[in-house]
């Protein structure tokens, strides 16, 4: 039982010098598992020739497929087009087809073309062109040692659609797979890691099928149950039985399954159920409206946010009294309550959410230290409050984990059918 | 002439399945380089023993640093502990003093010690350990061929303090530099990268030194300039030559050099000037407040900011006339105008900018198309507005692209003193 190996390279100058992070890559693996593929690493290198060219004969010889990301733009610096040339061993070649569909693509959308992006139509000999819809730089397609390997642009609007449209497709027509993998993800929040594996026990032993691995980020776990079978179908089976079990043990914490952002699966319930929201927020400044606000078609639930980050906008925004704030300070569970209680009626929203902490890295005292957050939640006609002390590091942390917090205690706290 | 090179090695299954996103590396790699090592590369793997013992050993024979994080946890799924040591050719042993440590820390922050968590205080015999003050999980050093390794904790909250107290430290005391590196970051807004190109010309050559690259992202250009030089103070003086004609020939574009964010850079100038801003928002759903209060302190002169989902909304908090919505749409310069004028006045600031516009997917006509966003800006008195129309794919790119045009578009029209 052996299932195909796959690699993953990302270029740039601006990722190894640390100015820009690879998201590609994960964005690209996460694709390859689902089609069968295992992971065995990512690359991440800077536009450099030679690195690039020994990186894809070494993994040409271990992998069946590579995806590169990165180095296609019209700079000298992307290098991607020679180095795959040189580990290929042929030369560069320009087509005039490509040289005319990016001359287009300048003309259609307005832009002028400039002479650098010529560079983009000049391809290694023999290799298969892929045409690249959202933007100027082609990719392509060869084969080094015995891995098939793909180039694509870095811009993830430009990779995402090629990696569907014409990487994938390839895929899964040429390459016979031996042995089935078959993976299952589950997303918990309200867990720490530690009493996650001291509840899942052996599940965890690295010799366990189905394999369990976790994550943890600013509260949420991410768990990956990965199985291996004779073939898909034994592999599916596999999963299945450890899935109906995990759910079980688990479900007190389990929030989804295919979507692993909590601002999404309360966006889709509220748009279900038509079950209109507000938020308040203080310390988080508008990222969990933010947040909110990435669900396409979320305005049938969301009408209007409050970022009230003063006392004098809580009072004008929310009508929190300002006698509230004077006697129990804007951090307090007196204020968190009103403040979602306001939100709620001003909006006419059902149900309101709010936030008020200090994220630091001021502010804090002995008694409302950096990290204390307090949670208001109007619902089903009740409003209460709850507190957090969030032991994360940092401003954004603290932010980001507020932000979670307050999606999961509305989540829980919708009214039942 | 040689700089000392460095690899970063992240370790997950969560990292190589897609689940989550290396992070760390890049921050690593940013600080490394700031201490004169030259990344080599980024590989990251799954939780996988073999994998990350043998490439250490591969990274040993051609670095003289690796920095490792991840895979120090305290479930099964956590190998670095074991992969180093045998990469190191040693044994693990439990150290009782870290045990001790990590027990004192569980009661300090008053949560159940799992037993799992004794993994932790397990390190390859020999190696120095890295004391964690942040978290559960300490680091260690040691050395495989001729580098010298750091394993850290993933979390970055835990990570970076680690790194800057523990592995900077030793680096900048252990290793001998031949040779020097220096290098200078440009963020610029507003350009392209093709015209970025055309106008650096040959800056841009593989061959030139300093070595000009460039990234794009969401508008933001992240130029980076690497000068080589027989010390350091070769290199900082070719540096500092080539960033004086780097500043002239791009200094209408340039709006940071040590800040890459837009929001931080608007933000302490709106802070060191003491100038009051507000924010409405229609398609950015609060992430332009969101990046504002993302700055510390900013609530000195950021007080609220309005997230008019609806016209409703817009109507109610921001006094937008229900005819003018009706006559000119939502999206439109009037509107646009409108939500500036009607934040600034009700908040009382002296500036505030709005957004609306259409993120997508759905909601496009041929006249007001996805991607078409109105942005309000009022200041100095005076109100008025632009059009973009983002060609870049997806809702989030837009929302991203229109949150930092608004931040250089309110920090071009802020009144000169």
């Amino acid at each position: 039982m052996s299932v195909p190996s796959a690699a993953v390279v990302a270029t740039g100058d601006e990722l190894v010098t640390g100015a820009a992070v690879d998201t590609n890559s994960a964005a690209i693996a996460a694709r390859l598992l689902e089609n069968g593929f295992r992971i065995e690493r990512f690359v991440v290198l800077g536009d450099d020739e030679d690195a690039l060219a020994s990186t894809l004969v070494d993994l040409g010889a271990r992998c069946a497929v590579i995806v590169v990301t990165g180095g296609l733009g019209p700079t000298l610096d992307d290098v991607t087009r020679s180095a795959a040339a040189r580990a290929m061993g042929v030369e560069l070649t320009k087509s005039e087809a490509s040289l005319e569909a990016i001359r287009s693509w300048f003309a259609r959308h307005g832009r002028p073309f400039a002479a650098s992006n010529e560079r983009q139509a000049w391809f290694p000999l023999g290799s298969e062109i892929l045409p690249n819809p959202m933007g100027t730089a082609p990719g392509f397609a060869g084969r080094v040692g015995g891995a098939r390997v793909f180039a694509l642009p870095g811009p993830p609007g430009e990779m995402v659609p090629m990696l569907e449209r014409e990487v994938l497709p390839r895929l899964r027509s040429g390459i016979p797979l031996e042995g089935g993998l078959s993976v299952g993800r589950f997303f918990l929040f309200g867990l720490s890691e530690g009493v996650f594996a001291d509840l899942s026990g052996a599940w965890m032993d690295r010799g366990a099928n189905p394999l369990l691995g976790v994550t943890a980020k600013l509260g949420v776990l991410s768990a990956t149950l990965l199985a291996s079978g004779s073939d898909e179908r034994d592999a599916d089976a596999i999963l299945a039985a450890r899935a109906a079990e995990f759910r079980a043990r688990f479900a007190e914490w389990i929030f989804g399954e295919a979507e692993a952002d909590l601002a999404f699966v309360l966006g889709r319930e509220l748009l279900a159920r038509g079950i209109a929201v507000a938020t308040a927020e203080s310390c988080t400044g508008g990222l969990l409206a933010a947040r909110l606000t990435r669900v396409p078609g979320i305005s049938a639930v969301f009408d209007r946010g409050y970022v009230t980050y003063s006392d004098r906008a809580k009072t004008q925004l929310l009508g929190v009294e300002p006698d509230l704030l004077a006697r129990h300070g804007a951090v307090s569970r007196e204020v968190a309550e009103a403040m979602a209680l306001g939100a709620a009626q001003r909006s006419g929203a059902l149900c309101a959410v709010s936030i008020t902490g200090i994220a630091g890295p001021g502010g804090g005292t002995p008694e409302k230290p950096v990290g204390l957050v307090w949670f208001g939640v109007h619902a089903g006609g009740a409003t209460r409050a709850e507190e957090r002390r969030f032991a994360v590091r940092g401003r954004d942390a603290i932010r980001e984990f507020a932000a979670n917090t307050a999606l999961d205690l509305l989540r829980r706290a919708l009214p039942r059918d």
